[in-house]
């Protein structure tokens, strides 16, 4: 039974790595169907959301079957909490960038984005998918050093996002208001999307040192 | 023991109530500080984050205790299971209305709403409120029929938030995109509020007949 019971928590990490990759992938597909105007990517970006939700029910049922049979306690037990709401955090990434897409989507074949962006959204898809990844790997080896750094590129997504504000707000601005608020919507997902990755290693932590984030105290 | 068991998880459910509480009159005095321009009340809603923030690591840490020493199975199971779940989306509702009251405060002493908008943001502060209203009495009965109901609620968001679209988009729109991006902000802080109110009404669904939601299988 102790076997049985450590093959499953094993694996519900294991899971949770997974789930972030299908996070990861659908970030790096709706920035490209962002970047190309693909309307091909971005749909099969959208039909990933199916295998996003159902990781995350299938996740929760699982978990819900440890705690119910198995009453774990200390480490085990933090896990398991600190796992159900990674995997809400990882849901609502994978959301996140089907969000992206589903605008690549509705303004195609037009891009969605003016010339003076591109760069830039370039950039905040190339530091979310590398914060995912980074995610990914805290989950499987809960290296808290990992999970810190994690922090440093949130700021870095933070620059990014402000950069976004002073280009659309400058006078002179000559892609009018629908653009901009294209824009506007873009980055808070992005920078969404990185908050919570910001917020699995804050979790990863927890379950390392035992200790409730600070900030939340 | 047991007497002592269903106390907690009695005290469990009405600090759930308790923090909605505390979501909900955030936005509440956060819409009033959006309308007025009063950057007092903008203040005061600000200061509340700690008291929501704080509300959220104790519920945490006592479920963490219930669940640790108490191994609770079925219905009780599945109440810890979901409060954690429910706890994040009440905390994020408080993050949400502060949101609006720090751009009322970035923006002070000018309004951040120019008029042709004023009453939209009226509007959706009250159905926002309303909603959480409806929460907060949702988690204290465990009433299915009143948590299915917050979803007509949330289509009422939803046709706001598009009006927003509307009005902004409209050629002619005079008051140039930096009034536009705070508009789109603000609309989408509002109708993620209005989302969390009913993924916490679906929790309860799940509660009372035992069923993940459909829309994650």
């Amino acid at each position: 039974m102790r076997e049985q019971y450590n093959v499953t928590l094993g694996t519900l990490a294991a899971d949770l790595a997974s789930m972030c990759g299908l996070a990861e992938a659908a970030m790096e597909s709706a920035t490209r169907a962002l970047l190309t105007a693909d309307l091909a990517v971005a749909e099969h970006t959208i039909s990933g959301r199916e295998a996003i939700d159902r990781a995350a029910a299938d996740w929760e049922h699982q978990a819900f079957g440890v705690l119910a049979l198995q009453s774990p306690v200390a480490l085990d037990l933090r896990i398991m909490v600190s796992g159900l709401h990674i995997v809400a955090d990882l849901q609502r990434m994978g959301g996140l960038a089907i969000h992206v897409a589903e605008l690549a989507r509705r303004r195609h074949p037009a891009h969605v984005l003016p010339v003076e962006v591109e760069r830039v959204f370039a950039e905040m898809g190339r530091v979310a998918v590398e914060q995912a990844d980074s995610t990914r790997k805290v989950l499987l080896s809960r290296d808290a050093e990992l999970a810190a750094e994690l922090q440093t590129k949130d700021e870095a997504m933070d620059e990014l996002h402000r950069s976004l504000f002073t280009l659309t707000s400058a006078p002179g601005w000559p892609h009018g208001i629908p653009a901009a608020v294209d824009i506007t919507l873009l980055g808070r997902f992005y920078e969404r999307f990185s908050d919570h990755t910001v917020e699995v290693a804050e979790r990863v932590i927890f379950l390392v040192t035992g200790e409730f984030r600070s900030d939340e105290t």
